[in-house]
């Protein structure tokens, strides 16, 4: 893991300093952030998202700033195919695909679902969990470890497949293949799930289906109005308390 | 309105004495909790229940004292055919035909539940008002008023007709008529809908519909795991900050 910046950012009312820095592990590129003045090692929350940090940077960098203001250290990486990293045309042919159907309003086909978002879970995992080893070897950081957001079929795999994850924040944000609802099953570590109730890019009795499929006993599912983007800020405060009851 | 007794409850761990006041309103018996220490008038939250105050009363008392902790008044009122109240045959022999569909695992005739549901909900709702009327001529108590807990039909025509309900915790844990969602398609307060995805005598596809239909712009789900009685601890803090954004 090498470093390639380093910035403080401003605690503001937060009233804590934030030190953000860009790192990369091999080809994969991602963004660390630490409270300045840790006294003791905080728990890290994996921040995941759809794809292209740059684009998602002033949403990554808000909730980062607030899982520090909380006591957590949050780590974000690129994912295959997004951002500076090289594109797959197989994945590019899927989104189009899904794309389509969405406008079309027409039923979205598990096939599309399952091209997309099958190679990118086998691809994002592993990436993932080799910036988790290396994260770990930092001074500061500890576990256990959260995952926090989408890609939600990325949150679920990381959930069966990392015992580090002590518990998921998951976002039903995007499309999960009917074959990962086995995999869904197999989730044990609590889950607080959110839910955009009128998401115009997402399946709705998909994602209520998901969630009574995880295996989780403790599973929370918050669903609230505003669109795919429209997360009320209150729910801003619940992830962070959903995350202070499991990971300290 | 006659105070019939009166008791002050240890603050306890949550720092402040409460003040507990039996009442009956002409035929309607109730329970009222404000802050011993009331510095200004609190914002009132109605405790709805399935009816039986004595029986649930340690629950009441529970959810009372944590509101008044966080800086309301509370009121529950006895419901009609509950507790010391005269029963209704009609009611008894609609619960009796619901409770034999519930056991035998059948599904639940609509018909059954109007004629459980629909007499209670025109009785019950303008005895609250009634009481609301008194309530608030009292000193120490003030509006906004919210509406919390079951029964959910009385909720459900408390936030249509009574102006002075702000904010609505609805308990879905009961069953609503269909003839009563074009009721929910007319609330517009905020809503705080509570659901036990596990519930063994509610139904839960009828309550995702019921939180579908209502017209609030601003509506939360929160479903756990647990049963109808296991709504998990952590609901009772995210109740009081639903209040607390929209009654204060």
């Amino acid at each position: 893991m090498r470093f390639t910046s380093e910035q403080r950012l401003d605690g503001g009312v937060l009233e804590r300093g934030v030190l953000e820095r860009e790192f990369t592990l091999g080809e994969i590129p991602g963004i660390l952030w630490t409270p300045e003045d840790a006294s003791e090692p905080a728990p890290l929350i994996l921040l995941g998202h759809p794809g292209g940090v740059h684009r998602m940077y002033p949403r990554l960098a808000a909730r980062a700033r607030r899982s520090v203001a909380e006591g957590f250290a949050a780590a974000t990486i690129e994912l295959p195919g997004s951002g500076t990293r090289p594109r797959s045309p197989a994945a590019e042919e899927a989104r189009t695909g899904l794309r389509r159907a969405l406008k079309a309003g027409e039923p979205v086909d598990d096939a599309i679902v399952e091209r997309l978002v099958l190679p990118l879970v086998d691809k994002a995992v592993p990436e993932w969990r080799a910036v988790l080893d290396a994260l770990l070897t930092l001074p500061g950081i500890c576990g256990p470890v959260g995952y926090s957001g989408g890609v939600i079929a990325i949150g679920i795999r990381m959930a069966v497949v990392e015992p580090r994850i002590a518990a998921a924040l998951l976002f039903a944000g995007s499309y999960v293949p009917r074959a990962m609802f086995e995999e869904a099953r197999q989730v044990t570590v609590p889950l607080h799930v959110l839910l955009q109730w009128d998401d115009e890019g997402n399946d709705r009795q998909l994602a209520l289906d998901l969630f009574d499929a995880f295996g989780s006993a403790e599973k929370t599912l918050h669903a609230n109005m505003g669109g795919h983007t429209g997360v009320p800020q209150f729910e801003g405060d619940d992830a962070g308390r959903f995350f202070a009851r499991h990971l300290r």
